[in-house]
């Protein structure tokens, strides 16, 4: 394999600040010939994947620090390119002293996103595997990281591929029928061409209503709680936030705002909106009821509208708000919780239209996590299905589906092979920009500089 | 060699956060094993040093992530122990995953500083070597660094290995003297003993001597600048800042608040004290003078008093404060800076007693950060001089004089050998604790629980 790359790009690729350990990526042709330049040993014969200990110095010879050096051997790296990794000690001033003497010696400072341009463009990953490394690097769930790592593994791109093998194959029949359009001749079975695209449309379909779910996983669900005072919501919170904090606070560092006012029910993260004011100031925003509510309400995905059961005529009153909410914002949830059914007035009648909890005592809390689980991921599979969570997936996915509709609508007019073949064509092409098969320099800029540098 | 600990620790190593590329740390006698349950490959008889690429999972098979593992055989690891580090991708969550898989498998989180701790445990570092770790990677400036680089490669620990074998030459000489002290015989040459006591002596000295320049190295120097109002302290801070911030502020991540107020000269670190006073609120604060200075001269090492050259009498009225401080801080080092020498009334009568500058024009700001150098340094050569910068190495030191010293007065005074001999078994011990020679479990507790984990 012959890398397209002339220059040795070098960038600094764990986490900024101080720990035991940092890695700088070296990635080029001339990568063990740069290295070697601060390194007290020749990597020039080293096998690939083998760690040589050593000390890094500036092309001067001023001793910056003791290192583990890994070779990796063209064809055999992450980006395709011959590459070296550099372990040293995680100081600010070592990571740049390093930099510094690799730029020294010739090698560039890499662009946001440059290593996984090069093995997308030296053929080790298509673009949609390159996009999931992002993902998973800022999955924080059970589902995102799911979703991204097997998009990374390959199986979003391998489904894609056997779509766009069926859509060749359409595509061959069609134009077949083209080459002999003069003599009038339909070589295709046109009920087996309309067999393939309704096929191929169904799957696209799937796939791209499957992206609610996806984004949900990926950027979390928008939930508001809105009620009247007094109604119990902070005490909902507190519930729903309880047990979730300690677990997820252990370990790694996920941020304490973060954490605040996040809550993560079987790998799905919702983000509780404008709890602050539930918590904080619970008296002054409370007594503005739904009102104040109504800037969450746009901001959510899954409104809970709160009724204190305990209250006569609060869950009539609820129904009302949760109709009139429903009216004016079609895509959002609804879901009516009644609290306090410990001493409800009226639970029997309403039980078909709101799900009785008691925050207080921790009655159907599992039941209200199971009701926002189910909204989310409706009747999808997460073990199962592939999950398209990127937008831009998401785009081609619409564009394909809008031209397969065309052609299947073209196909029920029996109009002449040439447009089908069109349509094909343009659903093709679409389809294709998800792996970069069809790419551009613009669709790649684009793509590759929103990831961080050394990735 | 045989490894002490019976269990399996890991950590992560690299900084928190989220980046391209993440080390989880294992060591222990199982390390292979135990990560080889989690792993697509079997560890167990690949070739120390080697890169695998493969699969991370669960006990239980569930898919964390694609990592590259590198093994390093007992023996020939940085702990000592058989060990693998698991690169991943920087993602807290696949790092939480891993780490809670490697638990499930039996290993144990790392303490703070294990692994270091076992690395010294298992003879592969000294303890003056392993402190040096912890101050390499705190270190901000080219001496900083240099200096715990220099402790690292083990230069302190053989200067210190020579003192030591002087200092057991000497007390064998001691000894056989006591041991044939009834028959009242002198066998060691006393002149030749003094000699060697002198020698040694001098050197810990000179050694203890250089913690103020090794501590101000490895902590910055605290610097006050005072004077009257208007005399040009807020445009002096803004030429020794102004040059300065570029750089440091390039690459890697030095945070912000740090360089606002530092000053990095020929790789010491000034620390400007409450420059956020002069710079933000001049009129009022620098209306109170030298008084409201009083604070900042406390916190100081170095305090700059300047003087406005261009009003009569400022020069004669800063000496006057200068000559005050000196008296009542003793300690401090004071600099007089006769600013605005360009429009300067008196600069040839007081030419010997204050540095004349232009803040302004950038006259004499050159000479300034010479002198601020010079202060520090002293007679110490940072190439070739062994700077100590660890203040329990320096309190070692100290008590090491300390014996040496008596023992010198005692060989005066010619005291029987049983006495000196004390003396220098005392030296030994005091010396030993520096590179862990004598070591007791509350010492190493001590210094390990202040490193970090992963370290």
């Amino acid at each position: 394999m012959n890398s397209t790359f002339s220059d040795t790009i070098c960038a600094i690729a764990t986490p900024n600040g101080v720990g035991a350990i940092a890695i700088i990526r070296v990635s080029g042709k001339e990568a063990y010939q740069k290295v070697s330049a601060c390194f007290s040993k020749d990597l020039a014969d080293k096998t690939s994947h083998t760690v040589h200990f050593g000390i890094f110095k500036s092309p001067v010879g001023v001793f910056i620090d003791e290192v583990l050096v890994t070779v990796f051997q063209e064809g055999k790296s992450f980006t395709g390119e011959e590459s070296v990794e550099i372990a040293c000690h995680a100081s600010p001033y070592i990571q740049q002293q390093i930099i510094l003497a690799l730029i020294e010696v010739g090698c560039r400072l890499a662009n946001p996103g440059e290593f996984s341009m090069r093995a997308f463009a030296n053929g080790k990953v298509d673009l949609s595997q390159a996009e999931a490394i992002a993902d998973l690097i800022a999955a924080q769930t059970k589902n995102a990281h799911s979703i991204a790592l097997k998009q990374l593994r390959g199986n979003f791109s391998s489904e894609l591929k056997d779509l766009r093998e069926k859509l060749i194959h359409f595509a061959s029949l069609v134009e077949l029928e083209l080459d002999f359009a003069e003599e009038d001749v339909e070589f295709a079975d046109r009920s087996e061409l309309k067999t393939l695209v309704n096929e191929v449309l169904a799957y696209i379909q799937r796939l791209a209503a499957s992206f609610e779910l996806g984004n949900a996983i990926k950027n979390g669900v928008p939930v508001a709680i809105v009620g009247a005072p007094n109604t119990g919501k902070s005490t909902l919170l507190n519930q729903l936030l309880g047990e979730d904090r300690a677990i997820v606070s252990n370990i790694a560092g996920t941020t304490r705002d973060v954490i605040e006012e996040t809550l993560n029910i079987d790998g799905i993260l919702y983000r509780l909106i404008d709890t602050a004011g539930i918590r904080e100031n619970a008296e002054e925003i409370e007594a503005m009821g739904i009102e104040r509510s109504r800037e969450k309400i746009i901001q959510a995905n899954i409104v809970l509208c709160m009724a204190d059961s305990s209250v006569p005529n609060s869950i009539e009153e609820v129904l009302q708000w949760a109709k009139e909410i429903q009216e004016t914002h079609q895509d959002k949830k609804v879901v009516i919780v009644a609290n306090k059914q410990d001493i409800s007035v009226n639970s029997i009648e309403f039980s078909e239209k709101a799900l009785f909890i008691s925050a207080k005592e921790g009655v159907g809390i599992e039941e209200l996590k199971e009701k926002l689980v189910e909204i989310v991921i409706g009747d999808f599979s997460l073990s199962d299905e592939t999950i398209v969570s990127n937008i831009r997936h998401y785009d081609a996915l619409i564009k394909t589906a809008y031209s397969l509709q065309k052609a299947k609508d073209n196909l029920a007019t029996g109009i002449t092979a040439d447009f089908v073949a069109m349509d094909i064509r343009q659903a093709m092409y679409d389809l294709g920009t998800i792996t970069g098969d069809i790419s551009t320099d613009d669709l790649l800029g684009n793509i590759f500089s929103k990831f961080c540098i050394g990735k």
